[in-house]
């Protein structure tokens, strides 16, 4: 940890005078912002775009097809911007191949939950109503895949050991795509229930993690943000303060 | 992992029948994904789209204002398409906002890497150059920080820890701050040189994880995907094969 930590610091100095530089100047820095926001609203429809509600099944199989041409998080997204039609299909899906594999294979957050969460966040503005809907969509699926966890590399590498297969295997990459599909049909299914003041969360978080947010969380040593549902024990382990292998 | 088993067993015996039907029914679903990506390219303009070098320097100010409007994921990503101009304003920016903490709070993938990744998308179409492209950057992110990883919980986590400060105090919130500022500049920087011709990967996957690949990537049991280049350490610990808590 020594390294990480003079690495961190180094980080950490290396932008103070910048900070300080930052706080003088907030004023133009926000005026910045504020002229980027205004260019956006003229170039496209007002945010957030107007959402009727979507045909699940037709998105299921749009994404499922999709995974083929250009992974798990153009599946979702090509999906439901082309069945959902203007404004939504201005933006090229192809912007959405980066999150395949969890981001450019890196096996982090899966593909198939970024594109579908990059379009709940076209459809509402507000932080509690996207908020619920991509934490919903994200409990859900890490309760599906029995990980209790939304990155790609443990659902890969666990179903194929679960199912006896390579993880390179085309059996692997149809999971995929199926689970492509599956994913941008929940947040449809979602999406359609708060259109229609329906939506109620049905997962909740594991009690391991709200076991160890009630020390590392707001309430304790606030080491760990607080918005952290997903559950801690697929990385650390569940003998963490024992072993402290980390 | 009895559980687990069962619940990924599940998913998969309960898609079965998708999967058949999906076979039989493939020229129906291709058929609808070519109709979106028609649809796409008649409402804007040919992805990819055309990139003039940008400001790094414009870019680090606007997205480290921006953090404090929308947080990281829009920072970085708002600043990158209001400095890019049209067509690249006609998204909404606030789309982005989902990437916030690690996607909606959950500590997972950088937003601040997922808002420049999704830039780099929309710059470049053939997957080879955005991949080399987010895999420098990602790579830079991770040895900058020192953590070995993209995640945010364990960049805000371990920054905190090396820092004496709470996760959710003033100083890590300008911290990350400055972080959004630096990784949107990092992508111009990287798309620049990519401009010129002059792209060249500076940063290599650790010596852990090309270790770990030996067994577990394609030339071995094959249980971990190839494209996966964080320092398996991080989660996994250093003595995995000894204490298997896991």
């Amino acid at each position: 940890m020594a390294n990480s930590e003079k690495l961190s610091r180094r980080i950490f100095l290396a932008n103070a005078g910048k900070l300080a530089a930052g706080a003088a100047a907030g004023a133009a820095g926000l005026s910045l912002v504020t002229q980027g926001a205004v260019a956006s609203a003229a170039d496209s429809p007002e945010w957030p775009w107007p959402y009727k509600k979507l045909d699940p099944e037709a998105v299921y199989w749009k994404a499922n097809a999709g995974y083929y041409q250009g992974g798990c998080s153009f599946g979702a997204f090509n999906a439901l911007v082309t069945e959902a039609g203007s404004p939504y299909t201005s933006i090229p899906a192809g912007m959405m191949r980066f999150g395949e594999g969890g981001v450019s294979g890196w096996g982090s957050h899966c593909g198939a939950l970024i594109g579908s969460s990059a379009f709940i966040g076209l459809v509402h503005k507000d932080p509690a109503v996207y908020s619920k809907l991509i934490n919903e969509l994200t409990l859900w699926y890490t309760e599906e895949l029995g990980s209790g966890s939304p990155l790609c590399h443990v659902s890969v590498t666990e179903w194929s050991k679960a199912n006896g297969v390579k993880v390179e295997s085309q059996e692997r990459k149809d999971r995929c795509a199926r689970l492509t599909g599956e994913v941008a049909k929940k947040a449809v299914l979602l999406l359609n229930a708060q259109a229609d003041n329906q939506f109620q969360a049905a997962v909740g978080p594991r009690a391991a993690v709200v076991a160890c947010l009630n020390c590392h969380g707001k309430t304790g040593m606030e080491n760990v943000r607080n918005g952290v549902l997903q559950d801690c024990t697929t990385c650390h382990g569940t003998n963490v303060h024992q072993t402290q292998t980390q």
